[in-house]
């Protein structure tokens, strides 16, 4: 497990959304370790997609813009690569209420048109799928299993499941190298900093960068999990490295020590970020109050056990990091 | 729960899938019960669509040739009606793997349309959507809960549940009013007996009727459960007239005493056909084998409990039933 790094040295390695958050993160990473990435990204408006994401790597990494649901490109794309990091999908909760056809078709219709060119193309590729705690929605206990039925709450938490379900379905009908890694709230530098439809953790440490109130919802008081975005990349560079990983879906979260509040999370945003930013509780807007999930803090046991992975980042540091990413950083995401 | 059969009386009630085999059975039984039934049927080639399921009741009928992705179509007829049982979709297993994406097309994105125009249009209207138990896949175990993980084999159980779980997150976040049944194997009269691509059971009424080999896969030693139509519509009509159902999913199957195996139901159908056909073992096409489950049978407590539902027909009488509608009006199916 240790060397799982080597096995990228002079890979041809395929991330889409390649120029978002967790694509461009990994590219990053991929870079140092040898690898040679493909970013491959649709650039659609308000999503995460930014060249800038990529400005410390740009010489050694191939940018191609292109959706998922481009058959044709997607096809010709896959042929050769070793790794696919598939990351580019539909994002926001809210969106897939208010535009569920558009969810469907990136995070069904698309995640199909990927796979049958992976199937049709690239069947040997190792296929990291980007899943999501949202597939679980409300969960049955907490902490959450991997084999917990999963009651969504929204449009955007069904069809992830269900994208999900084809990487397994064509795993094994198919035979194609599948993990999911279900996500849990992340932040850190190189997300999206423009409007808080989804990573919302992001969009408060702009707010408190802002010195704007902290605006949360109701009290506050639902536990969640939160992961700094290198380990979540650690992650996927661990999980297809891992041969046991094939076939299998694992949850990602935090240490049970740095489980917190929503509340408590932001009030460490705001001390970290020292703008005078305050806390303000408002009503919860009917459309969010909908889709909210209560309590979700997820077991990680699986994902230990398996890929030898652990939250490596404390809040504290992971925070100040990406505090410190946006004041400097700040023109390229505001 | 006795008189849920007097809920019907002059009721306006609209079936998608209206001339297929369940849909034509329902309306047939509605029609009794002194409800207006508004029939909606893409009649798509291959699918179950078939004016002569209506013959006896054509005059008491709505008929509407529409599909649910026509979203001006839906949007219209839905208007009114107050109760809506939603039963058309794509529904053959190994199609959903030859053409992922027409599945997701009806599957995914019709269910959206169609749940959309509801919200729309008829947000009080009582929904009962046909789910399968093809969301679950391979089950966790047997007799398989309503709450149990679902894994499904193939692109049509992931949808199939996606669409379950659009109608749920539409119940509590819009208000809607949604029930799923979970239907397992049903055979019955109407259903479609040109080919085996969907409703496995009937074609083998069928090869019997024909004197053909009855050709099983494996030593069909699979467990399954079995439902005559007229049970299958029974839970329909229940459940529309349950309050208790809103927002719930159920199992239905057969009573435990008539599970059996795959091979022992095919030898029941030779033997009430009585033509000689014969069971022949064959090797599992490759198609099938990567699609199968394995055995399943489900647990029904909750449906009888909530909806007071149980399988009344018996598998003799209902096997006879159905060899003795096709041995009539064969002309208009074979």
């Amino acid at each position: 497990m240790d060397n799982y790094l080597d096995y990228y040295k002079g890979r041809r390695v395929m991330i889409t959304g390649g120029l978002g958050f967790l694509g461009s993160n990994l590219a990053i990473r991929l870079v140092e370790l040898g690898a040679k990435p493909l970013l491959v990204d649709a650039m659609l408006p308000l999503y995460g997609g930014n060249l800038y994401n990529i400005e410390s790597v740009k010489d050694k990494v191939t940018v191609n813009i292109a959706d998922i649901r481009d058959a044709g490109a997607i096809a010709h794309l896959v042929q050769g690569q070793d790794v696919i990091f598939h990351i580019g999908n539909q994002t926001s909760h809210l969106d897939s209420m208010t535009d569920p056809l558009l969810d469907a078709d990136i995070n069904c219709r698309g995640n199909l048109i990927f796979l049958e060119a992976v199937r049709q193309h690239a069947p040997s590729a190792r296929v990291v799928y980007a899943g999501s705690r949202a597939q679980y929605g409300k969960p049955v206990r907490i902490p959450v299993l991997e084999t917990d039925a999963t009651y969504p709450v929204d449009i955007y938490g069904a069809n992830k499941h269900a994208a999900e379900q084809y990487h397994m379905i064509y795993h094994h009908a198919h035979g194609l190298w599948a993990t999911s890694l279900r996500i849990s709230n992340t932040y850190g530098p190189r997300h999206q900093m423009k409007h808080a439809r989804y990573g919302i953790l992001n969009w408060f440490i702009r707010l408190a960068l802002d010195a704007r109130p902290l605006t949360v919802y109701g009290t506050g008081q639902q536990l969640r999990d939160y992961n700094y975005v290198d380990d979540v990349t650690d992650a996927f560079l661990r999980a297809a490295a891992t041969d046991k990983a094939n076939g299998e879906a694992y949850n990602l979260g935090s240490d049970q020590s740095e489980q917190m509040s929503f509340a408590a999370l932001i009030e460490k945003v705001a001390m970290l970020a020292a703008t005078g930013a305050e806390l303000v509780s408002v009503p919860w807007p009917d459309e969010r109050k909908a889709i909210e999930t209560g309590d979700f803090v997820a077991d990680c046991d699986k994902a230990k056990r398996d890929l030898g992975w652990h939250p490596a980042v404390k809040l504290d540091d992971g925070l100040r990091r990406t505090i410190d990413f946006y004041r400097q950083h700040k023109e390229h995401y505001w």
